[in-house]
């Protein structure tokens, strides 16, 4: 290991050139006039993985391509990893806000901003050149290792979960390590324990077949966008629970050393709360902000419209009202099940006059690690030889669907391990990712590697 | 009397190609690219006013300029009538529904088709060729008559109300007749006794300073459309009542007169509810279709708009939401008071975490005519001898603001009586008018002119 560590701090000078050079190129899976550039960024890894010393190919998929890469010299004894980053990026729009340009990479304040230095392009380019610092500097691994990155996360991911069931023979596994997340707090390393589900549906209503004028027909015609208004306000009580019946009936109540680890990290509410530029945070009673984010489910309106939303008035009774409704879920909730409550509910409170239509739009199911096991023992180890601190568990609001399908698929368990930081701008302007975290990062996963070697082993 | 009914008659082609020249020029007034357009339907306005023995001229505001045309050889004795149209009409897009183009008027199934046939060139023309109809055919009118024709009614007539007050002893005047609405079925004119007023207001909720990732924040930072939709559901009660504290206070009770009068109109509400497309009519409880649409107020949600509203799933938090909320108001209520009690209302429902901000768009009083008087028994007379069955009285759901406005400043009694007919495409693509209603409009019009000297003579 000493060898790849050392290789890896001679190397650093390079390894962040190459950074940059991945970062240049516009890998946004959303617009298909980055296609080329998705391809581009594609090859471009491929052939960095080969440099490194894995076996890789580019595979095709009806979207954006798989690129995998493999090496198998440990032995049939050393146990194998799985891993996964994408290198498609967000739409770096609005550009207006960027303070350099998002696909010219430039170094502020020891932090690299550019699109993609957090998520995932960064952290991935990590575990290569981990893997190269392990096969150049050592002339070995010690784990199996294929590296599966993809180029459509940031559009939900459709072909993967495919290319993983017709693939799984040769993605079988000990366990699936993702680089796709942050650390709770600058230096202070994390595991991930547990990631919320989604279910995500669009919701219409309608009223009568076209606009009408407001003066000449308002009063006698039913309102879509006050009736579906009165509809989101049955979905949460008084006391900010979901009111949805049978919506809780499948949560899981969380042990109590899970909830006592939560309230014994660092977390400053205060900050938190002026950091988004909230006057107050209201949320489900009884439930500490991280737990609202962590371990409880949520209800949320992540859109609406309805009628005219132009500057000025516009006399106009709307035919149709439109919501986009997502659920957070927590085990076990199951998103289509959820969904289906949300439409039994929402039926039962439509107002006379009112039809209602419902789409599912996505889902995913929540995932809740173990983190008592030798894997995040192991992980623990190395984190903290490479940042100094022993890491914390923590919970994340967010979903990676594919988590869990990995874990079904391969039956492997996942580690998520990642090295962003709170505020670094994912999918908002002026993304970063630190200098230290990328070079301490690297050696954080040189020194998993052989931990989990050892303790995963056979 | 004969000698403008016989001139009428046998010039009717001639007023008919002269509507057309008239509609065929796009006096947009929300358009700046058509100001070239407005200002020369103005000047031609002008000049047919001329033609037809008025004194015209054109006056500028900041705006788009009002044409007047005044003819004051009556007497003394005699009584002044002030008319009121515009000569701008609504954009007329979407151009792709309608059959033939909006500026090319073409006449099929006795329904002559152009934006502004109905709204209001075609009736505002009426009104020209009947006082031409009594100045070349008779060679003098029974009243002294000043028209005001604004170019702005389609943009909030924001120019007019200060041309009126400083104009104020050039436009004294008796009584102000103004056609631009429409009859109550094909065949039985009307005449309006009540429009309702409005209060425009728009609603904004803030509870972060940017969007935020729904799985990262939600559950902890409160969300602006789910809060926003719990605020309007507070403002109707169960019952279709308007729930705002203090909001009916000003409302007067309607004599049963009226409300025996609308009761016995001929209204099929089952063709009312499936001509808008709607499954059922719900509303106020205890009072009727018509009565929910003229004596009633009303609070609409016109505009929705928070989040992603675009196709498929983003899971975003919003960072704020946006209603635009009116009121359609009734004698004698206040528009600038019922947005004041809006505004407690809503701060008093306003959630922990949110910010509530405001803004009044528009407003216009609700105007009441007396039915019972001379006015409109001349009018009545004038209509029945015109279409051969006595007029009703109609109630409007619309808001006319300059009514209200002309009766304040001028204290003269306004008499609404129009000839649309219903469906008649007002504000959208294939307005139309008939052909039979121009023609007997024009009739009404010279016999109203002499039925009103009558009644008003001093």
């Amino acid at each position: 290991m000493d060898a790849a560590l050392s290789f890896s701090r001679q190397h650093s000078p390079r390894f962040h050139a190459e950074l940059e050079e991945f970062l240049r190129i516009p890998s946004v899976s959303a617009r298909s006039e980055h296609d080329g550039d998705t391809r581009a960024a594609a090859e471009w890894l491929s052939g960095r993985m080969t440099a490194a010393g894995l076996d890789s190919r580019v595979f095709e998929t009806p979207g954006h391509p798989v690129v995998l890469g493999e090496w198998r010299g440990a032995g049939a004894d050393a146990p194998t990893l799985l891993i996964y980053g994408h290198y498609d990026v967000q739409p770096a729009e609005p550009l207006e806000l960027w303070t350099s340009p998002p696909f010219e990479p430039e170094v502020r304040d020891g932090r690299i901003y550019a699109r993609g230095s957090a998520d995932d392009k960064g952290q991935l380019h990590m575990h290569v050149k981990a893997l190269e610092s392990w096969l150049a500097g050592a002339g070995r691994l010690p784990v199996n290792v294929v590296v599966v990155a993809e180029g459509e996360e940031e559009v939900g991911s459709p072909n993967l979960l495919p290319f993983v069931e017709e693939m799984a023979d040769r993605l079988a596994c000990d366990a699936v390590v993702i680089s796709d997340s942050a650390m709770f707090e600058e230096g202070l390393p994390s595991l991930l324990f547990s990631l919320r589900g989604l279910a995500y549906l669009e919701v219409r209503v309608r009223t009568a077949s076209g606009d009408l004028h407001s003066g000449a027909y308002g009063g006698a015609v039913a309102n879509p966008a006050a009736a579906l208004s009165r509809m989101i306000a049955t979905l949460h009580d008084d006391h900010g629970r979901i009111a949805i019946p049978g919506f809780y009936d499948a949560v899981k109540e969380w042990d109590s050393a899970t909830r006592d680890a939560i309230r014994a990290l660092p977390f400053d509410e205060d900050r938190f709360r002026s950091g988004v530029g909230a006057t107050d945070l209201p949320g489900e009673a009884g439930y500490s902000t991280l737990e609202r984010l962590w371990i409880r489910p949520t209800c949320e309106v992540n859109g609406l419209l309805s009628g005219y939303t132009g500057q000025g008035a516009k006399t106009v009774l709307p035919a149709e009202a439109m919501a986009k409704i997502s659920f957070r879920l927590v085990p076990d909730q199951d998103p289509a099940r959820v969904g289906r409550l949300l439409e039994e509910h929402l039926r039962r409170v439509t107002p006379a006059g009112v039809t209602l239509d419902i789409t599912e739009l996505h889902g995913g199911h929540p995932w809740r690690a173990d983190p008592t096991g030798p894997l995040f023992e192991a992980a623990g180890r190395a984190l903290e030889a490479a940042f100094g601190a022993r890491p914390v568990l923590a919970g994340e609001g967010g979903s990676i669907p594919i988590v869990g399908d990995f874990e079904r698929v391969l039956d492997a368990p996942a580690l998520l391990v990642g090295f962003a930081l709170p505020g670094c701008n994912m999918h908002a302007p002026d993304e970063w990712f630190t200098v230290e975290n990328y070079d301490r990062g690297i050696e954080a996963l040189v020194r998993l590697y052989a931990e989990l070697g050892d303790a995963l082993r056979g």
